[in-house]
């Protein structure tokens, strides 16, 4: 049984520096516990609740970022990209191309993902039910790309809050594309702050430990230095320094979880 | 006290000659009932359920028809972007361009369509509150363009189902903004057909009565001369030969909410 | 077309001389709009969110007032009832028992209501579907009592909130029982002040203009005359010196509403 | 640390032999694997969906079949009651009450099972928030009885669905009682089936499995040898047969999961 793989890094690409120390740090721990890492971060927050937050350095400064971490640390690079034009250039510069949750429908921007050749990890839409991702994992396998991941962050339920339905694993898996969760987004409260969202950091274990359980490829945990003074999601990032005793619990889970007979299909 | 004005015509631009159909018949019956009409159509289907649906004539051939509706007929045309780059083009062609509900919270595609100087239609989110759109409103305006409508087109409500609350009308005019309740979009079940949306057309004008006695500056209405053989929507836009009976009901309903007095802060 | 009815009064029966107070004044209003009214009042609230919170002067002590309210003022009476056993000594006093929404589906409770012959509002279960209600009608009329009327006060909508789905006044009504609409508590905010519920009284008349542009048979508004210091559900009612207005406002929708073709089914 | 304990059985008291099948087979497999059982069936389905449906023995003839499956076999025996009256008979005869989800608010009913001093398993109301259990087990403790279990089975989702929302179970843990996760309900589809309610049995080890990872005293869990021709909640019941295979396997996550230090308070 391979162990769960980890998407993981600062919600937003800060800086050179701050980038290159969070990537170490997660670089060491994989090492230390045996889990693969993928390093995640934003170069640009496209959809922020307001027009006055911080939106992230940009495009253009982060490429050579991202390019020095895969050369420096040898750790493969994700990133979300959210018009069309930008898939190509970023691409050359990163190992996985990420659709943001409310773009998960766009078919250009699916389209221009699918023709770089470079996995896609796909948020499913906070408005979509687990059976619609199949749809659009259509859209990029029609475009000719099969490395599709397919990633849950949480369903709308009511106003300012997101749901976790562990139903919608095992759905997402029937496709045959690896499922991802994504334990820092599900405890986001969308737009709970007024001007911006807030989070439920304290369940980020919660969730993450019922889906390893429930049987996941692999996670998406958002984790900070500073969690508290980062520029966005801070509310719900994990502190850098809890990190490697979340993934030590995690991955104990996960072994029994991958090593019980698979009963899912009770008839 | 102003009537309602009413965005409608056919979902998708399917031809020249088909849009100058619908868009001669609506603009007729405007005249007879003495009600505003903005004509609407969409020149790409940009988030299909599936990749296998028509998407529409393309952006270049419809901006010309755009043209000729707005000559020939004297008809103000309101179509939707989906991309940044879009905005300027359509903006040449149209007097309201629309940002759908997916992308309402894109900045630059905000701030892009907020530079062209045309009147904006912002679609709430299926996943937004109805007070989060003042964040939206707030986009806009700080991209210098206080031009903007507020539309409500339905809320998520467990899975391919969506829910029209209306306390979400008067919390939306509260920003200042004409609110436009969308009927058609409202009674559409995402993705509720597996490979399409479904939809409840019988619903249209139960909840375009409702939101209009809640009192509402203009209703989205699509429209078909044959519905059932649309490429898009056709479960929930009305048949055109339908039209003018539902828009005398809604007149009339209009005319009674906006004489008595406002009582909706009860104190 | 008949005018709506109305069942109106003090969420909580709190003293004889209150309730004669508040049913005074209804019939006085009642008589000089034209609308017919039911008196409402609870003689036990008998789930309250706290078991500190003030339940109610208690069936013994609110049966005679009940038929004092019927005998001098001439007004018919409903309350609801909790458990089987309550309803024959209930219904001696009262024209129409009520059954609260969380006992919709308790089926002894229903055919011991049904088996007093009275005339029955069931509140639908803020969990059901609308369609859900054909069940629970059929339940009391299987009992012998075709006397029945189905009210919506909202379903569950995320936590501590409800939706009214407008779409349900329609599919309740196609039973052939009229259906009423529960303006007070479908603005309730269920345990949402921690210990007791909370209410948004500003949108009572938002969503009763909704329902009665729809189309319904009547209203269930809960007024007072000092709702602030209600013992229950005061964040919900509608002021009394409110009340004839709101009513005058309803009346007026409700005509045109009546007037006008039924559109409600295009197909 | 404690394994989880389980409370099991048929849905429905369907006979003497019946009962004594089932709660023999618990008795074995739970002696196996090492496992706490009570065994669970009900005298009466007081809320179907439809009236036609089959309600049970009834109390009567329930109780003796009670007594002599905690004589005979030793097990705890679990019921669950629906009206005040119900409590003080059936406390005689069984070691917990079970209070149902819709009655989780009738405060009459939680002090008569409170006064009979047994063990009280109350059920979360679907329309409950998790944090508003607290009111519901302060009203028992006032009622001098501190030995309940809150129960979460689900929670309304749109329309004739449940979603379980993880998150609840340290909240309601945070109460200082011990939670319970009832996998069969959690998968039912209220009045899914029109005059009955469906249910999603292949979710039940999904769901089961994040709950026992997240961390519960217990799971609740009916099963019966023949499901499909079961007279109640057959399609959301484990097969006997399966039982301890899927017992075995939450056995290990549990173990696991007890193991592992509780981080699920990260700062």
């Amino acid at each position: 049984h391979l162990p769960i793989s980890v998407i993981a890094g600062p919600c937003q690409l800060e800086s050179r520096e701050h980038a290159l120390e969070v990537a170490s740090a997660l670089k060491e721990i994989s090492e230390r516990l045996g889990f693969g890492v993928i390093f995640k971060t934003s170069f640009d927050k496209a959809n922020r609740t307001s027009a006055k937050a911080a939106r992230g350095i940009g495009l253009k400064d982060a490429l050579p970022i991202f390019a020095e971490i895969r050369e420096s640390l040898g750790l493969a690079v994700l990133t979300d990209v959210h018009e069309s034009q930008q898939c190509a250039p970023v691409a050359e510069a990163v190992d996985v191309l990420q659709i943001p949750a409310f773009l998960c429908r766009q078919t250009d921007l699916l389209l221009a993902a699918a023709a770089t050749g470079r996995a896609i990890n796909v948020k499913k839409g906070q408005f979509l039910a687990p059976w619609d991702m199949k749809n659009v994992l259509d859209k990029i396998v029609l475009g000719g790309n099969p490395n599709v991941l397919l990633c849950d962050r949480g369903t709308s339920f009511g106003y300012n809050t997101l749901v976790s339905d562990f139903r919608g694993l095992p759905i997402m898996a029937s496709t045959g594309a690896p499922v991802i969760f994504d334990a820092t987004h599900s405890v986001q409260q969308p737009g709970g702050l007024g001007g911006s969202s807030g989070g439920q950091r304290e369940f980020v274990p919660v969730l993450a430990r019922a889906a390893v359980a429930v049987g996941v490829a692999g996670l998406f945990i958002e984790t900070h230095p500073d969690p508290d003074n980062a520029p966005s999601d801070g509310p719900n990032m994990v502190p850098l320094a809890s990190f490697e005793g979340l993934m030590r619990d995690l991955m104990a889970i996960d072994q029994v979880a991958k090593a019980i007979t698979a009963r899912d299909a009770v008839k």
